[in-house]
């Protein structure tokens, strides 16, 4: 049985030490250097691979200092505090010694609490009602996702809004764990490009994911679609946001991702 | 003419080399240790004196690790990376040795661009039409704001949802800058209070904010109210979400903050 290309892009030699090498692979790809959600995806990853590691993620923020070339690149992370319950971290990320990567993330235990889902996915069809089609080819790590578009879809017209919903699951599929959904929380092409109608110059600066899914609730999930959907609240001299939600067809939060994202034009 | 209680707050020695020496203040306590919006406005603070320090924040990520004690702590905040137009930062809150906090922040210079706001601010009566009404008087940070509830008011009835709408500003006004705003994002008493109707253990893990507001919007906003709104979307085994919108009267989105809420019941 072949490695999934997902797998195989969070491949990462363990140094000890809290530290870790690891290397772009062609299929995640972005425009330039790899896609972020990879990148994010890999820092998780490195955490889970700490043996001094407690719990499952609980929230996440990376911020991308600068680009990342392809080919090998250097992970440290370390675990600042460890408490009863969560764990508290900093990564950074470095090629050739040049920080490219920082990031923070919250590990943590769970136990059971009053519980309670108060926002509502959107109201789309299922997935097997709207039909697959993804980003242009030349976006290589998109076509790694198999991408579903109820709203949103990339074309050239412009938009008065800037939602994006869409189904999307990994392609060739593979069950949902943590590592996929951080990636997942990055799909997205800028709201700006939605917006304008055009590609302009643009690139995530901060990612924070918030997890609500547990490693439990993943496992129910298995490799089924998730429903995505993504907004931006303002366009501002240079910057914008973007918030992003992942549902399960059953109506269950997986996770939040908001991101601050650069624009020129 | 004497210091505002919050600038006092925001005192900090500047020691060289990136540490900073500050101190807790009664009157920003919270129910354990000083409010969180205060922590993370200090952090801002540290930057802003630091010497190398580029342009004007456009996202904060703060970790609440541990516990502040009232009394002394120390800063380390450190450029991890400058680029042309933006500059990432690590930093460090410890007291006797021990990390309480940590955060990541980007700062960055602004550009023309095409703006827009896509999101709308909650449809309210003008501050002046909103009567007066704040937390219980043994949280001690929040008497030092001005806090006029469309809703969300905390009672002990509980609510079918986590939405909190109101108006506030400093008390006394003070002018609107980026520490103001920081600290005016964690405004908000954890949602688990609202929808249950009781006070719980619960305390946030992890604040991010982004920033709009460039320091000329700031500067135009003066000591004039901020319409802020709250909401959860999950809460689940232990942690829940918490987003914030900050408004200007005249429908300006000036920043958002979003957080993790650990909580117990």
């Amino acid at each position: 049985m072949s490695t999934h290309p997902f797998d195989d892009a969070l491949e990462l030699e363990q140094l000890g030490d809290g530290r870790f090498r690891g290397r772009t692979t062609a299929p995640y790809n972005n425009m330039v250097g790899p896609f972020g959600g990879v990148t994010a995806a890999i820092l998780v990853r490195a955490i889970e691979l700490h043996p001094d590691r407690l719990g499952d993620p609980v929230s996440l923020t990376v911020n991308f200092a600068g680009p990342v070339a392809e080919g090998p690149f250097d992970i440290h992370a370390r675990p600042v505090r460890t408490n009863r319950s969560n764990q508290h971290w900093y990564l950074e990320l470095s090629q050739d010694g040049t920080i490219a990567t920082t990031a923070t993330a919250v590990f943590g235990t769970r136990r059971e609490t009053w519980d309670d889902i108060e926002s509502a996915p959107p109201v789309v069809p299922s997935a097997d009602e709207v039909e697959r089609a993804g980003l242009p080819d030349f976006i290589a790590w998109a076509q790694n996702y198999e991408m579903r578009f109820h709203a949103g879809a990339l074309d050239e017209t412009g938009s008065a809004d800037s939602v994006a919903t869409l189904w999307v699951r990994d392609s060739p599929p593979r069950p949902l764990d943590h590592v996929a959904l951080t990636s997942m929380t990055d799909i997205f092409y800028p709201r700006v490009f939605q917006r304008r109608g055009q590609y302009l110059p643009a690139g995530t600066i901060s990612l924070t994911i918030h997890y609500f899914a547990t490693a439990e609730d993943l496992a129910a999930h298995g490799d089924a679609h998730v429903l995505a959907t993504a907004h931006a609240r303002r366009f501002h001299r240079g910057y914008f946001d973007q918030s992003a939600e992942l549902w399960s067809a059953s109506g269950e939060l997986l996770a939040t991702g908001h991101q601050v994202v650069y624009y020129k034009g």
